[in-house]
């Protein structure tokens, strides 16, 4: 995707977003609310939005999409590749519908839309719970998002501390996440608020997704020991999901924590967005580790986001009667997770205070995967990682029907991502 | 120690035991009795006796032992290494006081001495229950025992049924061995006993060693589910250790299982012994899996036998709160062992019914430490194997003083068994 110059005629280089370097950037003030309105326009994880910012920039890539629809029909001839061209075709007949209503309600311009300015506008909420607009070559940036390639978000709405997940190698912070089952058990509670504290202690943000269960034991775990904890939102910032958990969440904001989202404020939590937001909380993390998890759950899709990204992943166990812990031992299993008893144990998957991450293009890095749709991605989570699973199971874990699960499976295959063996699909690692 | 022939003018081709091939091999009953007063003689592992009889076979050993006495000083002069005369002639100083005694009580004839011989003469005691001697040649000696080279028994007494734990090629059997804590808890007990179950109903032969918790629950599981078991005990086959488990061993027994030991009937379980007879628990099983273990457990050792037989090794995750798990839960995070949760799980790291087991000299076997001492595989167990572990931790693990590790960790490191990097020491693997 990132071969494709929509514009080809039209210089690149000066006005794409700035990359992340390590130091700050002062980031332009329009690229930034540009880069908002790209994320109420384009869903968590579109590579093909995230390929168009890196391309043009978040400002041009605004202007040329809404100047799309009064384009010659061939306008795209001969760039890229045939499958590029296909997939900016069906973007473009996605976003177009969606970008005419925030126009008309004013995203896209050099300034905040005029229903989320109450929310990022300096001193009107005063105080640490104002909303933050963090975007790439922000010194507040982290640095982790970079992994992601072109499914990072366009930009972070930050409600609370917006330093709370800085970890550029100015200002080193780790950052452990701890996800989990939502129906827990009263061992899994005790054991995730054990290891929060514990990591809250040694000066660790604990990130989780805000849920019932596992992941509110998490950020409570951190809260009580005076730790910083970090929500990871599926929907806008400005509300919790679920509404049970919003005293929680305040407090979190309120002790130097965050609640963080990657689409407005106003936004629904959706299906698809919970998925997306998985990955988010993986590649804001040094760690990943796993509490309680049922056989299928979305904390397993976090770990494989984060065993994707390169990151380590860590894996508490259970009694094997207990069917909540049964996907972390699928987990240890499948040599995706490393068996985790204390915070000490995770503190050591953590590596040193300090350690540098990856550099981008450095062999320890990730390999994401560039320009694959959600559907890929799911499909690709489901894969066997030592052997080869058989499509009905892959189908079954990523929730799709055989028939998508095979037409994704080929798209994987062409792109490098999925391999068949005998005993069925496989990735490569 | 293979390379010392001290009798180097004598041919020692066609006098030596035959190695197992595959096939039955007619034995020599000279060369059984021998073996059998060898297995009184000399400790269980000790490589030395083990290296002998590979070189001379048991009769001419035990001939060249009790004329050593009369030998000129010198006579094994020039023969083998230094490090291998050295040990020889220690090993000849602490075999010849025991060995005068047991040739006065008639061991080391072509026939049972008269204190074995009520056990084993056919019919005396009449059926299963008669006391058998394999030696290697035997259809029925476990072909799994030859991994353990110059440290495999000098014969096994059985009590019971000999086929029992036939694992040649064309009888093939699989055992399992159910190895943990005397002090399990109702979790541990239960789950082995349903791991011992589901694998009875799969015909496999579940092993262990016959102590108080998990031993006793694994026996007892495979019993209630009408499987066959064996116990492999540190003493003679004659008593029940503990004896509050005798009415548990004579089921065994009964139902087509058996009690096999390397010293003969009457000999007493000591410290040594036990330890020694967890190398024998895995070397008789395809697979070892720990169900609790504390932190330091004889369970761990006999899961590190298994490992450095190259064997499978799995262990059941508990509660991380549980102390009787915190063994299980170190192997599986130091990769010694896979994580498995049910009687599938561990039939699949058994692999297919009837796999071969791998031939001696495969590159799949196992590179057994030919020619150390008890002491230096202790300290062996104990290295690190991913990355080294500092000389205290390894001489707490081995139970030994630093001094001692120091010389074992010389030594392994002369043999190619030791590595020392920035953190200590560690395996090759």
């Amino acid at each position: 995707m990132t071969s494709a110059r929509p514009d080809a005629d039209r210089p690149v280089d000066g006005c794409g977003a700035q990359r992340p370097t390590g130091g700050a950037v002062t980031v332009d003030e329009a690229e930034r609310w540009a880069r908002a309105a790209w994320s109420a326009l384009a869903e968590p994880g579109d590579v093909v939005a995230g390929a168009l910012l890196d391309a043009l920039g978040a400002v041009e890539a605004w202007r040329w999409l809404l100047e799309a629809p009064h384009r010659p029909p061939a306008h795209l001839d001969g760039l890229g590749t045939e499958l590029a061209r296909g997939r900016l075709v069906r973007a473009i007949e996605r976003w177009t519908p969606r970008a005419a209503v925030l126009a008309a309600h004013g995203w896209g311009s050099a300034t905040p839309a005029p229903e989320v300015a109450p929310f990022v506008a300096p001193g009107t909420r005063g105080g640490p719970a104002a909303v933050h607009v963090l975007v790439p070559g922000d010194a507040r940036w982290p640095v982790g998002l970079t992994d992601l390639g072109a499914a990072a978000p366009a930009c972070l709405w930050v409600r609370g501390d917006p330093d709370a997940l800085a970890d550029g190698a100015d200002r080193p912070r780790r950052a452990v996440a701890l996800v989990g089952a939502r129906a827990a058990t009263a061992y899994g509670e005790r054991v995730v608020a054990d290891l929060a504290g514990g990591l809250a202690d040694a000066g660790v943000v604990v990130t989780s997704g805000g849920a019932y269960g596992i992941d509110a034991a998490a950020h409570r775990g951190a809260l009580v020991r005076g730790g910083r904890t970090v929500v990871v939102a599926a929907g806008g910032v400005d509300r919790a999901y679920p509404a049970g958990n919003a005293r929680l969440v305040e407090e979190a904001v309120a002790t130097g924590g965050a609640v963080i989202g990657e689409v407005p404020p106003g936004a629904l939590p959706t299906r698809s967005r919970f998925l997306q937001r998985n990955r988010l909380i993986a590649a804001l993390s040094q760690v990943t580790v796993v509490v309680e998890a049922a056989w299928r759950s979305g904390a397993l899709s976090t770990a494989h986001h984060a065993a994707r990204l390169a990151r380590p992943v860590g894996a508490v166990p259970g009694p094997v009667t207990s069917m909540a812990s049964a996907g972390c031992h699928r987990l240890l299993r499948d040599g995706v997770a490393v068996c985790v008893t204390d915070a000490a144990e995770v503190l050591e998957l953590a590596g040193p205070a300090g350690a540098a991450a990856p550099e981008p293009g450095d062999p320890r890095g990730p390999r994401p995967l560039d320009g694959v749709g959600p559907r890929e991605q799911r499909v690709h989570d489901a894969l066997g990682t030592r052997r080869g699973r058989p499509l009905e199971e892959i189908a079954r874990d990523a929730g799709l029907t055989t028939r998508e699960t095979a037409t994704a499976l080929g798209l994987l295959e062409l792109a490098g991502a999925a391999l068949r063996d005998a005993s069925g699909w496989r990735t490569h690692a």
